[in-house]
Formats: structure tokens, sequence, C-alpha cells
């Protein structure tokens, strides 16, 4: 391990969609882009701690304990009973409470680059709790889909045993997403408060049915029963309503070529699933004249699902 | 179509397994045997009249419009603006009210037969209506799993939207069952009464991830992630108090190689998924010694998964 006061080391993790329609809780996928950064470098005191935050216009918790990357860090110090100094800089690149996973992002990134900069005594699989554990001090709980997603890449399923089990799943090449980002505020906390606490025994077998035929249609690229099988019975049904223009937005996406649509995490942003990305573009436009008619701002982008998870981007 | 007061058309319809461990209500499976034989010729009315049961011990209803075959050939007959006169005959192969869908592989022998006595007017997809309202007269309500998989074979997953679909699963090659049906009478309708009508949440996201799990673990060949993958956390929590030693059955047939276990249908039988034809053999033995410790008469046997589904076997 090289050691020396301008050392440096960076990751990058990225956006996903969690929840994905009939997966809600437990299905999850990880963008291209965009995503967030943290560097790790030598300190100035034993343990961690947050030096900088950019992009986030001043709205995250500069404690290292009250923040996400901080507290990731700190408790892998902990874990280790490692005293090294770490300072700690988190580069946000992606919008915050949007539904697309910010907060894994961050905990996942910084997980990475500091096991990175400790020279890897963990390995990526053994991230995954430290990442959680971050991502539960920002959310209440944590979430399983966005943060797998994230560190691992593609789409993931959560068997959520005790130790839960990622399963990385197949799906077509093809496969594009168009993003929208309305400019709609949802605290995580109030979209699980809308959740019902049971459901009836008809609709579980239906999510449970309409997710197992996503996950083979993924497999098989049937394009048509992937677009048929996107149905959340559970979380959609209640959660729309937060979100002004829900249905016309998804009813657009749909008219002009998407195979399915839902809601990205809790929320607000929202997804279509597409098939190529002239698709997916046409699709992202649709979304967005939607809004502007109505006065709404937005923001909307298409990428790919990203295969690798968070990565180093910069070490020296 | 060959005339003529000889002609006879019979029909095979395997048993199978439903609700397949998480797949509760929306995955069913084809046995290679035993199964029902349906025979229709020539009748000496017009409409449709049953006119012999072979293997029933006398317990079914002789009158034909009681009767599931006789009911499923007058519908045929109803849908068609026919008047034949076709005299049915039933050949029961397999045990009744044992959860191993007896009811579905009479009506789905009876449309076949009937189909293509009839010169094949209805394609095999458009059959299952049929056989679905014929079993909704001896169940209840029809059982798409059971049905599906009768007609189709192999592992069939339901989606149950309007109209529902049928979604062929592929599955290892080396996939055997053991088959354990316990002298113990359960009816249907009892096994539903128990069942929750609501479930919690997290029950609903541990069902779907689990069915999620089981279905890509069959097309990946992953046998570790199968037996992982088969828990029912709906029916079998409850279902189980109905049948007597199921827990020692169950320990039994995993110490003795099996990789999941659960039980067929609303039981009594039970099923153990094996690798291969020696663990299965190995299995069933070990669920029969269990019984025959505790004086609990059994039948047991070892099935591959019937790839064909229902089919004529004689015409003529």
């Amino acid at each position: 391990m090289k050691e020396g006061n301008q050392r440096i080391v960076s990751a990058f993790a990225p956006a996903g969609i969690g929840n994905v329609s009939a997966g809600f809780d437990c299905l999850g996928l990880a963008l291209e882009r965009p995503g967030d950064i943290v560097s790790i470098g030598n300190g100035s005191r034993p343990g961690a701690e947050l030096v900088e935050i950019q992009g986030d216009a001043g709205e995250l918790p500069r404690e290292t304990e009250n923040n996400i990357a901080g507290r990731v860090v700190q408790n892998m110090l902990t874990a280790l009973r490692r005293k090294d100094a770490l300072a700690i800089r988190l580069k946000k690149g992606m919008p915050m409470k949007s539904g697309l996973g910010s907060s894994a992002a961050s905990a996942v990134a910084a997980a990475l680059a500091a096991n990175a900069f400790l020279g890897d005594p963990f390995s990526k699989e053994a991230l995954l709790p430290f990442a959680l554990e971050g991502e539960r001090l920002a959310c209440g709980s944590p979430h399983y889909d966005n943060v797998a997603a994230s560190l691992f890449g593609g789409i993931v399923l959560i068997r959520p045993d005790d130790p839960c089990e990622i399963i990385s799943l197949s799906y077509p090449k093809a496969l594009y997403f168009a993003i929208l980002h309305p400019d709609v505020q949802i605290a995580t906390r109030d979209a699980r408060a809308v959740l019902p606490d049971r459901v009836s025994r008809d609709v579980a077998v239906m999510q449970s049915s309409h997710l197992a035929a996503f996950i083979h249609a993924l497999r098989e690229d049937d394009w048509e029963l992937i677009g048929r099988s996107m149905v959340d019975f559970i979380a959609e049904p209640v959660r729309k309503a937060l979100l002004p223009y829900f249905d016309r937005i998804k009813n657009a996406s749909l008219a002009a070529g998407a195979c399915g649509f839902g809601i990205s995490g809790s929320g607000p942003a929202m997804f279509a699933l597409c098939r190529g990305r002239s698709a997916a573009e046409s699709t992202a436009s649709a979304m967005g004249a939607e809004c502007s008619a109505r006065d709404l701002r937005y923001e909307t982008f298409v990428s790919r699902i990203n295969p690798k998870g968070a990565e180093i981007i910069e070490e020296g």
C-alpha cells in the first residue's frame, strides 16, 4: 500500500431504480449515470472526517457522524479496529430525495473508496452491510435494492432472508430507460407511510406472478411479456396519488413506445423501460412534454443499465 | 373425420403439482404419471353422455351434468352448437382429493379427447377455458396451475390477468420429484378455508422474491438456489397443521437429499424436489419410512416432469 499525504482514492457509485414495478422492495437496477463520487485521502486526525461536500446545495449534514459517507467510513474503521486518519470528500452528482438511490450511491461510493484506500481488507460482498447501515441513517430503513444495484451493477433480485441474498439477473442488451425527475418533493418516510401494512392474498399472488413473469421475460428477451408483467399491485396504487399527473405521464410514455412504466424507488422520479435508445429518447421527450404542458419543472435523461456497478475511478 | 359406431378417441392427461412452494396459486407442473384417461365414442342420443367410470370406487357423480368430464364435453358441444351423440368413458388412474390435480386431469383429458373426436375445432389453448370451467364444478374455483400444467405439460407460470396467461418455464433436465400421498382426507374447500384472506406486506415481498429466485434458479440450473428459494410463506404455515407429521416428513426428505419440499396443491400429497432419480428414490423411501414408523398408510412414487402434457393415446 502506498503511503503519503497526497494519496487519494476516488470511487464512483451509480444511481439506480429501486422497486422495479412488481419488484417492490426486492428488485433494483443500476443506471450508467448519474452517480456520486467519494474521495478518500489522508486526514489530519485518527478516524473518519468529512471535509467537503460538493453539489448538495448545502442540504446534507456536515458532521461526519450524521453524514452517510462519514458514517460508513467510520463504521468500517471501527470494524477493522483501525485508527487511520481518513479525509472524506463527497461529490453529489445526482439529485437528492429523487427516488434514484442518491443516499445508496453515497454510501456505496464511500465504502468502495475507503476499502481501496485501506488496502482492500473487505471483499465487495462484505461492503454491502456497511453501505446498508449507512443508508439506514438517511432513510430509516436500508434499501437493499438500491444499495445492491449500485454496488454490484446490473439488475439484482434480493432474497431478503437472513442473510439476505443478492441474485444477478440476465436482461436484454437493448434495454434502455427513460427517466423523468419532476420537481416534486416526497420524503421517503412519507412515501412509506402511505403503503398498506397488509394486502389481500390475491394481491400477493398477482404481485408474485407478475414479478416471476418479468424476470422470465427479461431472461428470454420477450419484450411483449416484459411490458405485460410490469405491474405493481402494492405501491403504485397508493403512491401515484403523491405524483402530479402520474396517469397522464404514464400514458404518454406508453403511447411513445415504452414497454412499461413505474415509479422509481419511492419517487418522485419515474421510469419507462424501453427497447433501444431511440424509443427511450422519444419516451423521455413525451414525458417531458406532459410536464411542460402543465408548468411542472422536470429533468429527463436516458440511460442503459450499468453492468459493473460502483468502481474505483482514480487512485494515486 | 372418420365416422362409424366403432370410432373411439382416448386422451391421457397427467397428474401434477400445484402451488409449487412460493408459487402459491400461480405455479404448476405436470408429472409423467399417474393420470386419467377419457375415451369418447359415438353415443346413442344427441349430446354428451357419461356411460362409464372406472377406478373411482364409485365415488364420482354418475350424472353427466354433475360429472367433470361430462360437463366439459357438453359445454364444448354447446359452444360449437353441435348435437353430436358422444359417449364418454372416464378411467381414473390416480387418487382423488389427493392434491395431485385429479379433477384437472379428468377435465383436461375430456376436453382433449372430445376435441379430437369432433375433428379438432379448438386449438389446445382454446381448450383451457372448458377444462377450467369443468374443474370449477369439482373444486368451487378453478385451479389454473393444475389445469394448465396437465394440458400443456412442463412447469407453467400463470399470470392471472384477464385474460390469464400461461408461461412455460425452463427447468433442469435432472429434475425429479418424490411424491408422498398419505392416507389423510382433506377437502379442497377446507384447505382453502384455513388460508388467510390478507397477508402482511413483508410476507407478500418474501413470497414474490422467493418465487422470482426459484424461477431464475430453475432456468440457470442453480440447485443450491432452487433449494433456498423453495419457501411458501402463505399456504404452508397454515396448511401444514392439516397434515400429520408434516415437519418430520419434510425434515426426513431434506435429510435424504431433497433440494426442497412442499405441499402439492392443497394436499394431502407432499412433494420433494430432487436432483436425479437416485436422490428422488432415496427421498421417497425416507418419506415413506416416516409414515410407516407412525402407522400412517401412504403411497410414494417418483416422477420426472411430463414435458408434453395431455395427449391423444388412441384413435381409431
